[in-house]
């Protein structure tokens, strides 16, 4: 039960804590894409994937819960996705491309924002390799508006133009209880909408047992579904929300059911926001949760 | 669906968001009063009212669990009451001075604080035209001393001053889990005190179908009733309290009931004390949600 | 109800609220060791005594739950142990030295952490008199492993070591959520282990209740049990507690079952890392229940 | 001496101090420019044009130092420029269009950024009226470079933008301390570059009595000219700069020798980075004292 | 050279670093008072003397530059006066009441704040003892107001009151570099004004050596003087002043003078208000400064 | 001029900016030792070296005043040394080993700590290669104590302990305004000390040209030796320091006298205690400026 010796005397950060596979050698591809850009509010979230990565050392890579360890999986952490300063198209066409390669290669995907808008860019990325893709959207916000500011795309649209993109019936949102009157319409018309985190998961996993075996699915993790005292690094923070192990025990149950996760993200983490420092923490074990509850490989 | 276009080049803030109507229009008036004299243990309250006003922006009009809009309501916002400093008396005499006019007009008053002690001067703005005013109370702490540090007038004497005014029998506090023994003991010889919000707001919705129907209410929420943890911008913040939901649903149960308010304040908020500024966005939301839940106007 | 009369013109802040007794007349000491030597994320509960005494001026005296008041006991506050700068051995010897006398005058101690390690040192001092000590510690991390970074003593492994001290069966573990394959494994074999805060303290109630019944309690209580966002001013945050209530509620049920505590610390409080500054008044605040719901001369 | 009376009991801020002219008496107008797109370092300044008006109310409206008042100025703050989230071109012209009609009814216009690219659409909108703008840029970088991460307009290329529209020998840098080998060689080539901001206030104050007596003058003010110490709210800090009292006077240097200052901003405070506050304090005083300085009716 | 034993295993802070001596033993005593009542933008000073005196335990005792230690002196402290919370006259008699016996037994104070208007309080306390005070102030703001928002006591009158009692020629102001145009008249009519600290002092020196020689003087230094560089823990921080250097130089210059100190007070440290932590150390060390430069037992 | 394309999609951080070189072919080894073991105030200068090469990156390459490009040299990034926790004679141990190897092959070493006690660590890996070392020590403190609360190791005994090893005449301390008075005696009887940073690098400097022509030259930096203002965030801040300028112009001066600096460091940067973050930039340019300033593959 010791700990391994220190075989060298030299250690550098800048990686999630147990993600040393080769790219080859590796079923998970962990990759950080810092954009922000289309923020109304609070900025911060570009420095979401450095502290994020950082926060994670200060975990176990053990979860008791899943009796899992990451240890045990074969994870490469990428690094960032490179982005020009202020360009919002070429920023997504360069995630979206430098997400196209681990997908092609059946590698399943990890990534970390940055803002909302990065789940279109990987979405895109995700599609043409898994065309029956269903999206499932954990948020406090719907972000089903067509313009915002005027502008069609934005972390207010994102998930709008996902629906573009995978169609009626394809989307599922858990836990948004914030936006227009004709969002939350839109949402119940065109997918699945539950104000309830839990009850959302209990439905969804009861249709992955049913009509959605097998599907393909997409997770989308906006940290600010969380109740902002869990997470206060964010940057809409809207009051209301569950806490750690609401969202934790609904992220289980999709698991349980079988939920065939081919790629993940977890975007709006706003590391400066919160100068206590948990937010950063937070998102790092719900990153290792995630990586877990959803890795076939370890499961039992 | 599409957000409106901006009509001209410029937008300048300092109103609560959507309070766009004249005084004559409004059936709300929302005013701020920084009075910050008491405190007695971490000063910044002062800085509640442009806090709150600035973070209602980051916040929908539309609330979903109300299925009410903000849009929809014709609310005026005043301003600030300008304050002499480190004068008390005439500090409240100003207050009071000021909301003697929309109460007399029959306008819905919502009073954005500063220090606890704006309630006194509120309720006595309030009571010439309503002499049977039910005060209602949120708060961790009872605020009943006789006097405090010698003195009669402080945040931790308000309201007995308010009972002294309304008299045995009208003062309902909601939440308190901090005082003296001998507070506690005269909060429920003279008034009704649960330590529990869901339920004092259910015995107290039973009594405004019954004995208390048709009285007006004066509902003071001091920011603090909420634990820590949701609202940690506060003055004395006292651990063990009820998360935001439970704040909220009290809320609800309040206004189905029918409770009638006649004026409101949300008092205690200090945003310089929470430097990840979600306290500010919970004030916000809870003055959002207190402005639609009593709004007979828009009910259904 | 009037607060008494400032008797001089003079106050000093310096002890813990209502710690007013003479070391002879007391029946609780308090006392600071503000040890930080094997923190491996993030430091500051250096400052965790001074800060906590402090924050405990800002609450009453009194408890409505217990309805018992400070101001009933006698306790002395012994000011902080001074320890030698970056000398473990040393500082380790000082605290157990510093606690020994009021341990064998049969007064109770509660030891203000500082790290976790203090424990070590505390559990030795107590040791001698109660041989037959049985210890219960509320904690985010199992804190079993031998060794850490090869190290025998750190906050990692202090209940290994305290586990060596008092020997199988005589250990229990409530609300581990992080640690080692290997520490969840031994927590369950040699001692009783409970993810749940409340299940435990029920589980433990029963035993004091029959083949526990009499035995002298040491209670440790790591801050970092609670969730984060209850008290994010902690070196290691660990995402998923249960909230200050649930804490509060176990340890009344220990309190009512009879637990005899002898000795009791409440550590890892790091109050430099939690700017809103509430960490230290949720720590004061249980450590003002721990007094209060311990002390039998005041029990009911 | 007495401050006036209050004369209603309300107040709102939200303007400058003292900038309470309506546009058609105003001979200043200010406004505001929350852009933050490309910024490559640290994000905040999007909150800088409403902490500087906010921060202002802090300040006397009396500058002793040139013996001016702002009460004696007509000044018009006519708000922020609504600009699109994410979209940069359309930022751009939307401020350019802004500042335009200000420009053209002969109005001096006083811009808060927001990062610095703002001055790009601010020159363009002056140049049309004023052909032969000499520009004057106080600054720690030299923000020559041609392209920055593959963008052609950035806070790092903005001044290579605007040497492209004034051309050669038209633009005078003071205070850069940071960039490429290639862009200090350019701006000793295609302008005048100054290490030290007093030798170069003293350059160009002997050019406007001189050859440049008469030429339209923008000024543009990157807070970090400052010292990190004086204005540590700023995306990039760079070590090394003169004090607030220096920058003063090279202000005043610049306005006794009759610089005909047509427009001017203020650009790159990011107050978030700086809890302290008083990096807004700082740009609001030094928007005060360009507006006393600058300003012909006044002088004597 | 090794640093004393410790002698017994317990220490307690709380008071100023080696004001050890019983009262009357002491030719110094220490006060605080933590007035915070008219502040007027940002609120924090009333932790004033509690972070002053914790701060002083990370400074030596001994001042390179005097070549004095403070364990030559006799200093005695005196703790806090008890302030009644929201009551201004009250406050101000107490502070005033408190000052008068050490006064009076021919001991020098010094009073740390608190708002600026302790000082009036102070020397009250003082004139009667030395009719012939002299009042030397170094401040940012001339604080020369009649009234200030109706209100003849606030941090913005206080030394025209204290104008009031000293009389015509017994003030000099130090730093002043904000203010009305009437102050500033009024300042150089009734009294001395210096912009430059260091020319100021100066210019006392000489008047000290002759006109001056041998009067009472009261110190009053208003931490804002500095540069908020320097200081940033103020209420209204105003940019421009001189670094730490300069105003040790400019007391030093006083002392070197022979400047008759008999009361001292630094005032408006707001410690909150700088997250930095070092505001209280400069406070400490131009207490520790004051406290050996102005002892005349220790001079050589 | 153009900043040169992103050849791939992935970034990863984590080294000193332009430390691109292997080890073989490195002149400069850059090293961190995040040491925080017997730190007396404040803590957190474990997360110097990480933050130090993070805040690198905001940095350019090139410094115009030396003319000089990090890209033309070759900087090896070592990483961070494996510290184990709480034990402080093998963390010196280990710090000492790892230098060992580049010091034996001739490279240059810059290391990043960390408290203060790493310098004894590697001026004990150096002198074995170069035994007649002269130590140049930047420093607000002399520490120079024999011991320190009774301990013969820690950062107020370390310059007293690099004197025991190097030898009467051999140190040379600039800066020092903080000590107790037997360390001031110490340090002018056993070596040279100077108050003034400039005064202290001017004398040298001509020794470097007599005397010391040719001597190895160790240097340590302590980040306090700057005033509080320019680099807030240490852990034991001693106002009245020279600003960023003065101690850059002093390292020139050495530069230019030809001071053969064989190994430098860079200690007690304690970037949890500066929230505007700019200590860790100020750092990150030190570090800059003492690798280009000191190579003598560059100089010209």
């Amino acid at each position: 039960m010791d700990d391994e010796p220190a075989t060298g005397p030299w250690e550098r950060p800048g990686r999630f804590v147990a993600a040393e596979a080769d790219y080859d050698a590796a079923t998970w591809v962990i990759a950080g894409a810092p954009l922000e850009l289309t923020v109304s509010y609070r900025p911060g979230t570009r420095w979401g994937p450095t502290r994020i990565r950082e926060a994670s050392h200060s975990l176990e890579t053990y979860s008791p819960e899943l009796d899992r360890d990451l240890e045990d999986l074969a994870i490469h952490d990428a690094g960032d996705v490179v982005l020009p300063l202020g360009n919002l198209g070429q920023s997504l066409a360069r995630i979206e491309a430098a997400l196209r390669r681990p997908v092609a290669d059946g590698k399943r995907v990890l990534l970390l924002g940055g803002e909302h808008l990065v789940t279109l860019a990987a979405v895109n990325a995700v599609l043409d390799r898994y065309p029956d893709l269903v999206v499932v959207q954990f948020d406090a916000h719907a972000d089903l508006r067509n313009r915002y500011l005027g502008e069609p795309y934005s972390h207010a649209t994102v998930m709008r133009r996902v629906l573009d993109l995978v169609g009626t019936g394809r989307l599922w949102q858990l836990g948004p209880r914030s936006g227009l009157r004709e969002e939350f319409q839109l949402a119940r018309q065109e997918g699945r909408l539950f104000h309830d985190v839990g009850e959302g998961a209990e439905a969804l996993a009861r249709e992955l047992a049913g009509p959605l075996r097998g599907v393909p699915v997409y997770l989308t993790v906006d940290i600010d579904v969380l109740d902002p005292a869990v997470a206060p690094g964010t940057g809409t923070p809207e009051p209301g929300g569950p806490d750690f192990g609401v969202l934790q025990r609904a992220l289980y149950r999709l698991a349980h059911a079988g939920a065939w996760v081919v790629a993940a993200d977890l975007v709006e983490a706003a590391p400066p926001l919160d100068p206590s420092g948990r937010t950063e923490v937070v998102a790092a074990k719900l990153a290792r949760e995630l990586l877990l509850a959803f890795s076939r490989e370890v499961a039992r």
